[in-house]
């Protein structure tokens, strides 16, 4: 095949909620795909406390990328980690020492949790839940101090072990604490002979005045009510200033207070893949933010280069009253969409679309069984409607018809019986 | 409480299908009952290598100890490791340094993989199949050789990483060289765009002269046929002589063959848990055979001790005939059963039980999709029928409700779509 006519190669990295909408609607593409990723699964993160918590398996919440591009014989997958950037040759640097040719680029590396300059200190006593070993991780830290518990005499000790903290009250904190409380006081009620699970205490901390910040003040006031009625206590305006492996100290305006505990759970910041900062400073006059992502164009380019493109959580843009767009999914699906309709109108010859807009069909959040909140445009409700909503919309958007089944089956068992049925302690440390 | 009135202590080691048979048969005993375990779940071990090769997720093959015996208001459980046995103190001693007296005693540890003397070169890079652990290890390793083969330009390499060795031709290799011969030329089939799957390399190696050696010879042949049917080469009368990262030799009557290959699975030899070491030298006078088994008597007690009992795949018990007991789980059920029986008529002052018999129901492999072997006393069957039976049987023993549900319809929607739903490659070296 001559150079001229030889096929366009759209290099995207990232198997994510953006690179993966991006590739999938690339379908009818005229040339090549090739999709990078580190793992060999698109992972559904909004439910990824239900693995941290035992109410689901990991495999529920994860698709293999190449049973979801399977008939798709224009893209291929490489599992490979991706090192830096060659855009003047417009290659792409793998670890191993292997180059990909691109003719266009789409990077959507995604986030990672931020200790705000803590990492190495804090990150091993409080992992945060963005990969499905942290949510294995996670429950094998919760259940296993319920085990510790149950055979540890000292009673002061008993308490520490009972003790979980929750650091950041954003969707994810949230949902975490409310799962934990839960767990404590319906899914293990009987299953001890010494200690009583209820007795469980659930610190959820948060340096603002309200859970929930991006939500209505109404719907944070009532997702605080329902957090407090399933006996999880909140900490407002508060501050972690350290983490041990037995404690960790909080600032309670302005007193130091540290609370035992062998459980910690990170949700409070996250910054960029560092794929953002290598990708602009290949490109070079490119914004990095404090939380390390790369300023990008109205239409997802990359400063002066219209054939490379980065979105959702690596990318910084702003909407057209210059609000930051949110790093949530559905700003990563609808870019990627975006790119590739893009892509498709620039191969058929036909015009540039306008800028991107991002839709914002609501966000919600879920406390513990049959409490949510939900905010779309002028609608705020909360209570059981809005959890339904919440099991609705979550059933529909995961990837695999057969995770529907095995979640809404595992969903209604749990309902019914307040069981959790993915309640294993496993990993190379179980046995400690 | 006085001496005399105080309940009567049971503990019990291992939650496996010989302890918490033993433990829920016990559930009208006037006393106190301790399970002790490692792990917190029941596994049914039968079914790991389904999920080793994707078709079933840990949690489906896994039920909280705690769950099945949550309303068992006797019986307490204990997550922790046992670390010896003082039994003229009648204490179980633990790792952490406690010690818990009992009025009786019941070991039931199982086993462990057995490299032959060689465990620690060969175990890095040939796991067995006895944990979950194990399980996402091998399966990790199995999907992770299909995307390498996939990035490597080296035909020679491709070929390497296509390369799989199951070692041991009993039931465990031989449903485990089936599925992943399966997953290769079905599950993969469209998943890879420069590598077929179709092309991998299935070996499984057995040093007798047929596979399922337990079997009655016509269906060893069966067994056989089919796995050739779909692809799996047959080495009998072959023995592993070596192991390393990137293959195994195997002595081919006399031949020494180095099979390049980065994905070994054994499946060769067991050896008992090292408690039943322990236990016997405790006790005294009792013999262990050259698989580290403990001998008991006819009523499974140990030694002279009329109040401690073993069980399961670490005692070594000879049937009528003078034939050993098979290391198969429902000996272990049974045996479990027999004890709690004992037991409970020793509280009501009956006479003893006569001395344990097996009831063999027979025994079944399966070879992949549709096709299994069963038999079962006179009743010998091949195909599809026995491979309908296989599928009631395994369904009907899975220890919870939610599990039957959740793998039967992830049977059925793997048999409809040939796909396998929990491939995912996971684990601290997954991004390797």
């Amino acid at each position: 095949m001559s150079e001229a006519t030889a096929a366009h190669r759209v290099v995207i990295i990232g198997g994510g909620f953006g690179g993966l909408s991006c590739a999938t609607d690339l379908r009818k593409f005229q040339g090549r795909i090739t999709l990078i990723d580190r793992r060999n699964f698109h992972l559904f993160q909004p439910l990824l406390y239900q693995v941290a918590t035992g109410a689901l398996s990991p495999a529920n919440i994860a698709s293999p990328l190449r049973s979801i591009l399977k008939y798709q014989t224009n893209a291929k997958i490489i599992m490979s980690e991706v090192s830096g950037f060659d855009v003047t040759a417009k290659e792409v640097l793998f670890r191993d020492g292997y180059r990909l040719p691109f003719d266009t680029l789409v990077v959507s590396g995604g986030s990672t949790h931020h200790y705000f300059g803590k990492d190495a200190l804090w990150e091993p006593f409080a992992p945060g839940l963005k990969s499905l070993e942290d949510a294995t991780e996670i429950r094998r830290r919760v259940l296993s101090a319920f085990e510790r518990a149950e055979r540890d005499p000292d009673i002061a000790n008993r308490k520490k072990h009972l003790s979980f903290v929750v650091v950041g009250g954003g969707p994810t904190g949230v949902e975490m604490a409310g799962a934990i409380a839960e767990l404590a006081r319906q899914t293990l009620r009987r299953d001890f002979r010494t200690i009583d699970p209820a007795d469980a205490r659930v610190i959820l901390v948060e340096n603002s005045d309200r859970v929930l910040q991006t939500f209505a003040e109404t719907l944070s006031k009532r997702a605080g009510e329902s957090l407090s009625q399933i006996g999880v206590e909140l900490w407002l305006n508060c501050r972690v200033t350290d983490i041990a492996a037995d404690r960790v100290v909080i600032d309670r305006a302005g007193i130091h207070e540290s609370v035992p505990t062998e459980c910690v759970v990170w949700a409070a910041g996250v910054k960029a893949n560092p794929l953002a900062k290598m990708l602009a400073e290949a490109v070079g006059g490119v914004e990095i933010d404090k939380a390390g992502r790369l300023a990008v164009n109205a239409d997802c380019t990359v400063g002066t280069r219209a054939d490379i493109f980065a979105l959702g959580d690596m990318a910084l843009m702003k909407d057209a009253d210059g609000k930051q767009l949110p790093g949530v999914a559905p700003v990563a699906v609808q870019q990627g969409q975006y790119v590739a309709g893009l892509l498709l109108r620039r191969q058929k010859g036909q015009s540039a679309p306008g800028p991107f807009r991002y839709w914002d069909k609501g966000s919600m959040a879920t406390i513990g069984r049959s409490r949510a909140v939900l905010e779309a445009g002028k609608i705020k409700m909360s209570g059981f409607i809005a959890w339904l909503a919440w099991l609705f919309i979550h059933i529909l958007y995961l990837a695999r018809f057969e995770n529907r089944v095995l979640v809404l089956f595992q969903w209604s068992w749990n309902y019914a019986t307040r069981n959790r049925t993915a309640r294993l302690i496993t990993g190379e440390r179980a046995n400690r």
